[in-house]
């Protein structure tokens, strides 16, 4: 295996956020693998909604084009994958999503994943991304914590409690077989946690990284076929300007 | 029936476009119904991908933010319905994609329908609309044209005759009780060519602005539970600025 | 958009339903819509099982053999759409089921809709007709009433407070964004209670009269194809005259 | 195993065609199973489409209610199982479906079953039989002659060859494990050409024998509960009399 | 109907379930049917995991090519049909598994079917099975007694009145039509309670019998194409003899 | 990242298989990634059928008892995975199926992905792995080779062109996005076909490695909860000793 550099792509605008991300991240690295983070540096500071994925998701399309050149692969980092889908046909190099990773890698783990998440807004997105990706028979059920918290980059500290009780419910009552702690803010905690739930628990940055390893080592071809080749030349208005050359091929 | 007033919102920048649809929508719109058109000002030409329809989709957003107020009902005109969900989930007026409304008004009119339209690129991000909607139970299938064009505003002209033969194969060969002839540039063309199609054709434009009358007609108050709800205020960074606003309750 | 005369074809012979239907109906036509209302003479008081709704669906058949003349469109009135596939079959106009238009309506307004009824008995037929419809992924869920109530044509008042709460339920508990008040005796109680329910409330007569004023608008042909072509003429024995002629070509 | 009687209803008005599942049921029959044959009276000599249907489902819960006394089984002898539902909900006895006896037997048979039928307008029924039932999943396609034939109760001999080479093609380009010749002209025609299909050949009426059996040997109980209990009792007006007197509990 | 002999093979090393079988599906065969119990020599008592289906599988392969000369049919007599699939494509004669046989007759009595059983190990196998089956559009739910039990073989007597009580709590809470009581222990458990439930109650192995006898009945040839026909011959290394013989073709 | 080893089990006897299989995962290893060997030491010299899939399944499960100790992970090096589940049930590392693994990894390279073999008894049992991971709705097709072949060893030699033809047509045809090269005498092959197809190629055990190691990285615990913990110890008679053993907790 050749040393490679992977792109750790936050389309929120929270450093800290970036900060947790990284974190989760490192010590599951392969030696030779290079992880480099970016911040959004417009849009909101933590994705939940399907209006601020709409809008996440083409900033992150913006990100890519200004910053993936010099990559082997890079990571969507935000779980609810915003933008992926456009990435992965609009560029040449690969790119994982942060949910897609954790509930592919779950899938191995198990026969049904749970996601258990820290705020009742993001539940619909949520579901609607195990949708995109047709693993809804694979999902035990999506839990998501009510009430209000301090601060979205330490809410994992704040309410560690109720969601490892979050997620022993999941597998007592839902037949979860595995369970991923969902949502960048809770990068990290899967492994201060796992020892109290009873089954396997995925950390959603540690899949990411482990599945844009596999993906280069895989060293796939960009399709020049399908539909996830790249889209011919077409002019635009008002884009942002790496994103306009990139669709305008120039 | 009160008089009201629909917002034709075309995340397109193509003006040719947006003259189309004006032209398909104008004649079926119930007296008393006023019908205003909006061009988008950023964007590309006409949206045809998976990354475009992020964009798009973003930027209908924006347009919805800075015009809605005094609309009773937007239509998002472009088959894919970029934007939808997420704009559905942000303001108060109720919002139609025009693929949605195609599609459901055709369910109404046999089991399966069949989208036929004048791009191969198109296909993969139509199928995943079909998908968004919960109907690949009643798709019959979707036919492309292969090949260039000279002009996309005046496709529908140029590229007559083979869309035709398309939905007659459709008809015999994938058991399609109802076409839709899908894509804005072909906005009003059902109206030309159905006679020489053995089903039912549904002109999108058309369908959209009567389902836009149905859902005013219905007075439905915008969600204040559920996952349609309005967003809590969130703050936001380099967004546009009555996207902004909305986003921030400002 | 010309004139259009509409048969509301209650395939109950309460008349007492056929006035609450064209209450309902009424304020939501567009002007120009003129709705023609017809009890069935045969049958039951209100279909309400899968027996009932077999044998009601041939009345449907038969009272539009002799009533469909001179309309351009039909709406087959009753939740659960007896007779509606026959109906579309057979005949040359557009024929629309109130339980359709209301579910399709739906769709538009949210995710999933909930189903909120007055009877325990109602739920496997409705249920049986949401999967002909190929939309069980947007269901939420069916609520039922349990218990006796005094009169059918007026369950809407005495259960009012009880099916208001149904349908919060289904909100709060079952994620639904939409709320269909279903069964034709409970047409035009959306007006009154919606609101007191958070989200979205459909009449499915409103939908119905809508649904069928679209249908009208986009002037689909009777198709000569498809499996909904109109069957060959073949004997009977038996048969109600006018439905008999209808089959026989005669 | 005690002796029992099985209604053999044909809801069709051909005697032709009921000599036809006698004359495949009775060598199948176990010893002291005693088969009755019962005709339509009114109706169409032969049911191919859904309007067909609606109407000779109603005609068969008719003919049930009027004849069912003293049988411990009835088979409704149509493929597609015109009123199979409400005959479940609506008597005591076990009534089983000609079409479902055929598929559910086909599903012990192989993984995928083709459905091979005479004419081309029995297509979309069968489907929404095989929806019905919820075996989409087990089905490999159904395949259907096109073209006239010379009569119904003799098209089985008219077009055997060709109805064999439809066999042999779903065999060879669907991948179908199983064939069902479907269609009560059709019954009988399985012990004819066998040896002529590369894989098990199911005969629809000698499957119905074999499956009311089974019913009667399993005592099922009628259910008090769940959906396929007994309506509760409810005027009518203008219904069949014995129809009637089963609805009113007279 | 001529004379037919039926293996009865069951998977498990218990003699006691053996016993259970042979009891419940005596009493149900037809006249001329003969039953043949065969015990595993080697395996479980009572296989409970996918790991024993995975293994007693393979041995239900070794048992019925050694044992299955001379008969007409064969009956895998557990729950989860473990090797069924292998079984039916590997020998000539129809082969029938117990949990097959007792949901496909259960769909006869109803819409969704309840499987009920003694341990909450039997649920994630049996749910797969149903799987396996495409029928889960059909499954109720599956209810498991929690907690140990003195003998396996004794258990339907020792757990009577908490399975009866699982099975009410199905059909009130579950909308199950129709109730399974699964596992081979269970055989005969029905006749038994089946008053004291008030929807139809499967007993699994007299299911078997009549669904085996049905298949004899249809004379299903052995497929020489699609995915059942008998693989080619192959080399084998270290398998029971029989079993060996029958993969090598000798 | 630690050290790990992992078990590559081969449950086929082919000793070429395992060859190749080893020449595919070793350049794809991470540094410090140990990859052991081992072949089914009875069995068949390739798994190709369902029958197969059943009694290899088995072994498989008999090598893991015997040689898991010591190993941080195992892959069960067949497309198809047999025994798969039932392995991951009994013990306590992380077990890979490579279908899984190639059909995962296959997921995050596009949304539709092919299968392509080289005999066509493999494709039902290759569409029933699909199903068993709920992987249906990613599927794009599965093409198979017709014809016979000189050995299994050099299949991916002799049989190159069609294969890489079939591929092709698999992207032409079928939308494929992205290729997998099903069946472990095929591993390898993809990293010299990878140019003459236009879409990514996926390598299965590539695959199995990586994901072997994106398991291990996560560090999931083994399941004391959900359908996955262990079984409880149970006797067993005449078992492979290692087996044995660990099925009664010795």
């Amino acid at each position: 295996m050749t040393d490679m550099r992977i792109l750790v792509l936050n389309p929120n605008t929270s450093e800290g956020i970036t900060a947790r991300l990284m974190a989760a991240a490192t010590p599951v690295a392969a030696p030779g693998t290079e992880l480099v983070p970016l911040t959004a540096s417009r849009g909101v500071p933590y994705i939940a909604t399907r209006a601020e994925a709409q809008i996440g998701g083409a900033i992150a399309l913006e990100m890519l084009a200004e910053h993936q050149a010099g990559f082997d692969a890079a990571i969507i980092a935000a779980f609810g994958d915003p933008g992926l889908m456009g990435a992965r046909e609009l560029f040449d190099l690969p790119v994982v999503g942060m949910a897609e990773a954790a509930m592919l890698s779950a899938c191995m783990l198990g026969r049904r994943f749970a996601i258990v998440t820290f705020a009742r807004a993001l539940g619909p997105w949520y579901e609607e991304c195990v949708d995109m990706h047709g693993l809804h028979g694979r999902l035990a059920g999506i839990r998501m914590l009510d009430g209000s918290f301090a601060s979205v980059s330490d809410v994992q500290e704040e309410k560690e409690a109720v969601l490892v009780e979050l997620a022993n419910r999941a597998v007592a009552e839902d037949e979860a077989d595995v369970v991923i702690l969902a949502g960048a803010p809770l990068a990290g905690l899967a492994a201060r946690v796992r020892d109290r739930i009873p089954v396997p628990v995925v950390d959603q940055m540690a899949a990411a990284v482990k599945q844009a390893e596999a993906l280069v080592a895989l060293q796939p071809r960009k399709a020049t076929a399908g539909t996830f080749r790249r889209p011919d030349a077409k002019p635009t208005i008002g884009l942002a300007q790496a994103l306009a050359a990139r669709i305008e091929h120039r």
